[in-house]
């Protein structure tokens, strides 16, 4: 038996699965962020537990999926957890539980999934991107995730949309802060003059400011798409996270790739949606140390 | 005694050289583009063998590096030569001197030579940026210049600068007619009213209009390296090409990935410069087939 562990900014997320990869028994529960990174794995390692314990089989293989950046076993880049980044969180999941546990980011571990039984399979050179609250991309070369030098690859939200805008260095996430989906919200909400998610503006398509606020994101996230594929020549293009799933994003993405991509990719919507970094876990646990 | 090739648009290079990649002999001839692509082909053949013949040993293998795209042993986005696109360039090189052959674009070449011989060496995620003449780059992953899958990962020549513009489908290059070494001449030639080259405007940064032509080409740049290291997360940026030797240039461009990159890669010169496609060919050859 495996365990997948998914810690997003609201929930954590838990699965067991066969050897196979196929999930036998799930839990979650509230992330509850400002308790501190130590209640919140304190929590997840309980849950874990109780998850084990209820499936039948040893537990050989733990995943584990995060928001921010892994790196040399930490966890960077993760300001809304306090203390998340001084956690040592691959030892002490792994000392816990008693098994050798693997940690990815999110979006890794949902390319990961894509790539292990989505609509990356089988690809050599790929990208999954993650159009979710916030924004990532996953980059797979000879079938694999490629981690970067500080597991920071594919840290889209990062991307100058114009010279000499604030960057990284000055807290700032610009592509992300534009045009994901907690960046168009906070625009549109400055817009319309009252709070408003994605999904909400998804509905209100003919309120013009609406349209116009919709356009222009799909337009920016085209931008973004194309130059990834130009950058990298994948044979296809994984669209994930919840915005993926606005039916006019998807044409004008494709529109901008077939227009400036020299071998344009397939641009197609992912596989995994709603647990796709939990799936990922366990495609993480799954292949293995 | 292996054997390099390197057709550029005005020059072919070559040269032989041993196993290990020390370069024995050289010669070089005019392109003449405007001949067509099997004459070409033939001038070079025919140099070849003469300097095959005038060099010790036996030829085991040859590398050849072009302009344009590679894939499926053809020449793919070359327009400047006619019929470049329709030959069978390794099969016909191959035949022609009783070697295996490996062929790839020029820039990808050059990360092979940086990547084995120069400021890639040992690193494991890094990228190469040509500001030539022409703009490209090649990306390194487990120390392996990453092809694409059609061998057009690194084409940044196509990258979009603003949304809605013209891309590689409408016949242009939108980053590479820019901020390119041609591009900038181009642009400062309409700006002065007279003929110029890069080179020549480096050298008149005292003409206010030519230091803020340079000024924004270097901010262009800026922000399609920062991007290009913010989507790969690479340990090492290495910049090649005439323009990388222009001094006003790279602090410029280390201060915009310093300030835009989670976690900012060193940004160095090559090593190689005027011959790096030819040391690159040399790099092909001696990696086998």
């Amino acid at each position: 038996m495996i365990l997948a562990i998914d810690f997003g900014g609201t929930k954590v997320a838990l699965a067991t699965a066969d050897a196979a990869g196929t999930p036998l028994r799930r839990a979650r529960l509230e992330t509850r962020a400002a308790d501190g990174a130590k209640r919140v794995v304190r929590r997840a390692l309980d849950a874990a537990h109780r998850l084990v314990a209820a499936t039948p089989g040893t537990l050989t293989a733990v995943g584990v999926s995060t928001f921010g950046v892994v790196r040399d076993g930490r966890v960077r880049l993760a300001p809304n957890v306090p203390g998340w980044e001084d956690l040592p969180l691959p030892d002490l999941v792994s000392a816990d539980l008693g098994a050798p546990v693997r940690v990815d980011n999110d979006v890794n571990a949902a390319t990961a999934a894509e790539a292990r039984w989505g609509r990356l399979a089988g690809v050599g050179t790929g990208v999954y991107v993650n159009l979710g609250t916030g924004l990532g991309a996953g980059i797979v070369v000879g079938g694999r995730v490629v981690p970067g030098a500080h597991g920071a690859a594919g840290e889209i939200g990062y991307l100058l949309r114009r010279r000499g805008e604030p960057g990284c260095a000055d807290g700032r996430a610009p592509l992300e802060e534009y045009a994901s989906g907690s960046g168009l919200a906070a625009r549109a909400s400055a817009v319309l003059g009252e709070a408003v998610t994605a999904a909400g503006l998804f509905a209100r398509r003919d309120d013009p400011r609406v349209a116009a606020l919709l356009d222009d994101t799909a337009g920016t996230l085209g931008l973004a798409v194309a130059n990834l594929a130009t950058t990298l020549d994948p044979e296809r293009v994984v669209l994930g996270g919840g915005m993926a799933a606005e039916p006019s994003l998807l044409p004008a993405i494709r529109a901008t790739v077939a227009r400036a991509v020299p071998f344009p990719p397939e641009v197609v919507t992912a596989r995994f949606v709603d647990d796709a970094a939990l799936i990922g876990a366990i495609a993480l646990a799954a292949a293995g140390p």
